[in-house]
């Protein structure tokens, strides 16, 4: 499926020294060799993979460090900033996700520097941010509705370059998409807010006046990109035009981002043995036999399915680096299935022991538990339904 | 598909006065006549229902008043309280849903009264929130663990029921769940944490003390039950020893307590006509002409989906009050269809007479869009993919 791209979309979309945004072609879809439902597919595959990526992310953060992941998404009205929080980080846990919108600052916010309510709102270790609008508006609404002068805003720059490095030399990773629709589309789409009883509450008869000045906003949009793409944290500029190709292609990004993490489930620092061992001795032993009878099942198929996901990610790698990186993608990957099936081989040979010494009549009638066949290319539903 | 509850699920699941927690099934799905695959099914279809009236309250909440949706989740380990929050909250837009977790309390959350650390993390109004374990924990492991005196706990009961009833005053509907599994189910799955290397993580050595506890936390349970169960803020038990029984009892319990909120969506507080005026003035004639163009058609299959529904949910308030309400709810869809109706063909006369005054040779060209073909039948594809 990932032929879908014919080149990194963070390649395709990051914007470089001679990016031009007058130029922008916002109907197009960079790198993407597919239509919406092949965009559709894609993002269906891509979400399990996802979902897997932030629950291991997000159980690194609950046993010590781990990165922070913050997804900056700006963009006018209309634009399908709330589709990206909808669409995108609907498909994984949402007990993972920190979702924070900035709207115009409240009284207690103007009090502030206009860092500390975005500072406040980082995500936490082990959670994906995702911040719709950001303090990119202090260089932005606040350029060009004249609130503060240009000595002022002027300086924002350098600032939040400095701010952004400290966050990444801390642990964070930062991702900053800004979705670009054209003044028609963007018209179209307003006018379907008014025709549409149903969408009329998320129109505002601010919105007009923030139209009116189309052009300041897109200057303003083109200073951010010249000033504030940094090599550590990048703008992707994403046409947006057609609803779905900001959510794939965010969806890539993201998903790319996190294998290169190199993401592991992290290691007890509990004696698995031990704690079994402790739990048996609480179970009568019709229970441990019935746990037992059901583990070459249970946990092969849970097997199966991380070794799916590390096989996608190693692919996924491989597409980007090539050669040795890629091979050693793949050998790192065996070398995990290997150790899987020896944990498993190890869990059955300690649960039948446990339930000899409890009880050896029971013990000899429970199945064997044969490590059930492969299921590599069966486990294709969704991460979502298994938890 | 509403017939699979042969009982309204707040009604077979609400602490009554004979309540026992010493006889409960926790094995049981009480109210719901069907398995796995039909609850599977159900879900889906009130997902969609759920999505619409989360947005409805959204929306409310974005202009002004409106109420905020309380979920508290409690449960012992393993219980499943988080497969409520991703299977549950997971069906609605992640950006109307406030979800919290409260652990240990820090340091700062010790030195302020039990409730304080809970306030802040209520809801805003619009909002679902979701409290994965709450202030019940107050009188749950602190009175188990013997954190505080009884003199102290003991006052917690009726502190907490005033607090809530001052809550439910200002315009909080407040849904509490308690999860509750088996002792032997809680070892099944405790061991699945163990044997699961991707699911270690989710593990604590302190998981087999708590365990220990077991009769105790009963006692301090059935004491919640029995003292903080009000009319105003019910508690429902719920079996969990299946997994998918929960999740399609909260589901529908949520859906049905939104749909009696009576949710609407606001009355712009500017003029329709006015905006749509402005805007037109503000568009090239061609692309005004594209938007008359595709009005019938999107305002008709949004129209469609609302309706149906406005009709799903007159239905299922039929079915628990019969007779007159459920004719009343009928009527009210009836004319509500009509206002859809003649919103829609205000809406086309006056885009084509804002194009007639802008290009009368266009307007001659552009079709007269009818109004396409009820497609109440066929809109059954999800409101998430509608954004």
């Amino acid at each position: 499926m990932s032929a879908l791209w014919s080149t990194d979309p963070r390649d395709a979309l990051r914007v470089t020294d001679s990016f031009d945004l007058t130029g922008f072609d916002r109907a197009s879809t960079p790198g993407f060799a597919g239509d919406k439902a092949a965009a559709a597919t894609l993002m269906a595959e891509r979400g399990e993979l996802l979902s897997e990526l932030q629950e291991r992310l997000y159980a690194q953060g609950r046993s010590g460090a781990a990165p922070r992941v913050l997804v900056v998404v700006q963009g006018l009205d209309t634009a399908g900033k709330g589709g990206i929080a909808r669409h995108v980080m609907g498909m994984v846990d949402p007990q993972g996700v920190a979702l924070r919108s900035f709207g115009v600052p409240t009284e207690e916010e103007r009090a502030h520097h206009y860092l500390w309510r975005i500072e406040k709102a980082l995500p936490r270790p082990g959670q994906i941010g995702l911040f719709d609008r950001s303090h990119y508006e202090d260089v932005l609404v606040v350029r060009v509705d004249n609130l503060v002068g240009p000595e002022v805003w002027g300086e924002r720059y350098e600032e939040i370059n400095a701010w952004e490095k400290q966050l990444v030399d801390d642990g964070t990773v930062i991702l900053k998409f800004a979705m670009m629709v054209s003044k028609d589309e963007q018209a179209l789409r307003l006018m379907e807010r008014l025709d549409r009883p149903d969408k009329r509450w998320k129109y505002s008869a601010g919105d007009l006046k923030t139209r009116s000045q189309w052009d300041a906003y897109q200057e303003a949009y083109a200073d951010v990109f010249r000033l504030t793409s940094t090599e550590y944290a990048p703008w992707y500029v994403l046409p947006a035009d057609r609803k779905w190709y900001p959510r794939v292609a965010v969806t890539e990004i993201l998903t790319r981002t996190m294998i290169e993490l190199g993401l592991r489930w992290p290691v007890p620092e509990w004696d698995v043995a031990e704690q079994r061992r402790l739990l048996a001795a609480d179970m009568p032993a019709p229970v441990l036999a019935a746990s037992l009878a059901e583990t070459a099942a249970v946990v092969g198929e849970a097997n199966a399915q991380s070794m799916e996901i590390a096989n996608e990610a190693a692919e996924l790698l491989a597409e980007g680096r090539g050669g040795t990186a890629a091979e050693e993608a793949r050998s790192a990957a065996r070398e995990k299935t290997a150790q899987l099936e020896a944990d498993l081989a190890a869990t059955l040979e300690h649960k039948r022991a446990l339930l000899q010494d409890k009880d050896p009549a029971l013990a000899a009638e429970t199945p064997s538990s044969p490590t059930p066949e492969k299921k590599v290319g069966k486990v294709k539903k969704s991460k979502k339904g298994k938890k």
